[in-house]
């Protein structure tokens, strides 16, 4: 695996010099870091200025990936690259000028919901799916505008499939897994992952134990088979790896993953109050061997080096590659360089 | 009308000594001021601060209603009482803890959505309505608990239906009129109009042309009979006046009522491109005898002294007082002090 392009299109761990050094063993190319969860515009900015520390900090382990030669340029120079997205609209409040400024300080990413209903359509956690509102149609048109990729990963059905109609440019579920291979309330139905691979999006297979057949005991087997069938849907071209890899957090982070500030009640997500922590890995991901293991159980699966190759990087690498430049002119230059 | 209390359940004016002026000629006694329409929680704490130099420069002239008893209070003292609400729920941000402090600040009354989509509801403008969110319900559940009352003036029916079912309190629709009597989004069906009624919530009956039968040549007679065919619906007391006056303001501020900043292209609200201004009062509702007028044009109707009085104030004042008290003893005092 050493000569590929590794990209994971996902993970939200404890960043610091040790996990930086884990992702470095982990011969990862680039990764899409989750820069926030339900922070407003003023929290994002506080999030970018801690990046700026952690690159300068530690630039002999990462750097930032500002444009998509820039994960070539990671390779060469044996650095993980960082790229960003945020799992909620929550950096844009309710301004639709702040996709471009979002989007000129770097944030390439970002899902239009997470699990409840935003300004902008509906997550997958709510009882009724209304779809795109009319500033989500907006801001769907403004981020097609300046290049920043919308996900629809915690999304809701009809929302999900009204967005990749909607939008003039493909879209992503960065992290996500097929129903088909374990049913849950953030897996997408056939109909999503086609209309997805119709388009020329991308769906990042997720190892988050919730959407993992047999959740934590799922074997690598049935990972790579979840990967070939997935494969079977969509194409080799538009299924890629979204971890969701959240390591070293506390119990702290996952409670304002699920809670926000939006409730009272402590909420739980996918686990219960009798199963509220942090889910166990899957064995075979839970150390910097996972992405070796994936490759090795894809080959073992009958994939191609090409198909690997596809599978754990490429497709990531193209994908950013033609959803990143602004579509107008009228976009100032900095915004994408 | 001299020896009534005058209540009048919506105005968004232009606040100065020239309109305090105006509003001590028209004999109302209290007044439910917007404060916000899309602003957030630091513009919404803003506003309080101008309405605190408002009061201290014009004491001569209006008074905060704090408590209820202040409205009998600004009538023996010959001032005009101001009570705040916020059109839609941007004072609250993404944060349920701040319907609590917004309540304690003098917040009475929040609207869930304002035309569009919001964290909480739908608004009347969106194609679907998906009714109360997640989020929505736990903030009714708190807006209950702390005493702060729910208006849904601008959402749309379901979510207007699902609020008055799941609140545990009666609710307000502060400014609107029927569509038996003009077909418009805002305006309200037998429905809600009934089951609101059924719930002891309580309805002002709008001026603004938008929402009137003949719009800017309403005359009258029409509204008075448009106040009788609600009372035959609602009974006698769950009807009031709420006048949606807005006097005195440039088109800029439409133009911020109607497009926020989610909207890159103009939205035209109510209007149109080519009737893109702030509609014409009716003559009879346009300048300090509106009120009066409207106490003339009910007698005339036939309502005798007790129902006029409800409508133009008592149903407002009985609302107030049975709405403002915190539900459960948890809630400091001075919250509603």
């Amino acid at each position: 695996m050493n000569d590929l392009i590794v990209i994971d299109g996902l993970q939200y761990c404890k960043w610091d010099r040790e996990y930086f050094h884990f992702l470095h063993q982990s011969k990862i190319t680039a990764v899409h870091i989750t820069l926030v969860y339900h922070e407003n515009t003023r929290e994002t900015l506080a999030r970018f200025g801690e990046w700026n520390t952690l690159f300068s900090q530690n630039e002999d382990l990462i750097m930032p990936i500002i444009c998509v030669s820039d994960i070539d340029k990671a390779k060469e120079l044996g650095k993980v690259g960082i790229f960003f997205g945020a799992q909620n609209c929550s950096p844009i409040e309710d301004d639709i000028s702040l996709v471009e400024i979002m989007r000129k300080l770097g944030l390439f990413i970002m899902q239009l919901t997470y699990n409840n209903q935003s300004l902008l359509a509906t997550g997958c956690y709510e009882d009724k799916d209304s779809g795109l509102t009319r500033f989500g149609k907006q801001v769907v048109d403004e981020m097609n505008r300046v290049g920043m990729i919308i996900d629809m990963s915690h999304s809701s059905e009809q929302s999900t499939l009204e967005t990749i109609e909607y939008s003039s440019r493909a879209i992503c579920i960065s992290h996500a897994n097929p129903s088909f291979a374990h049913k849950a309330k953030r897996n997408k139905s056939n109909a999503v992952l086609k209309s997805l691979a119709h388009t020329k999006g991308l769906l990042g297979l997720s190892l988050y134990p919730f959407h993992l057949p047999n959740t934590s005991h799922c074997t690598l087997d049935t990972f790579c088979q979840m990967a070939a069938d997935t494969v079977e849907v969509m194409g080799i071209d538009c299924v890629g790896v979204g971890s969701d890899l959240c390591l070293r957090q506390p119990q702290s982070i996952l409670e304002w993953m699920r809670n926000g500030r939006w409730s009272k009640k402590m909420d739980f997500g996918e686990g219960s109050s009798s199963n509220a922590n942090w889910p166990e890995n899957p064995s075979w991901f839970s150390d910097s061997e996972g992405m070796e293991n994936i490759h090795n159980g894809l080959l073992k699966q009958g994939f191609s080096a090409e198909e690997r190759e596809k599978i754990l990087g490429k497709n990531w690498s193209n994908f950013l590659a033609s959803s990143l430049q602004p579509h107008k002119s009228n976009l100032s230059k900095e915004a994408t360089n």
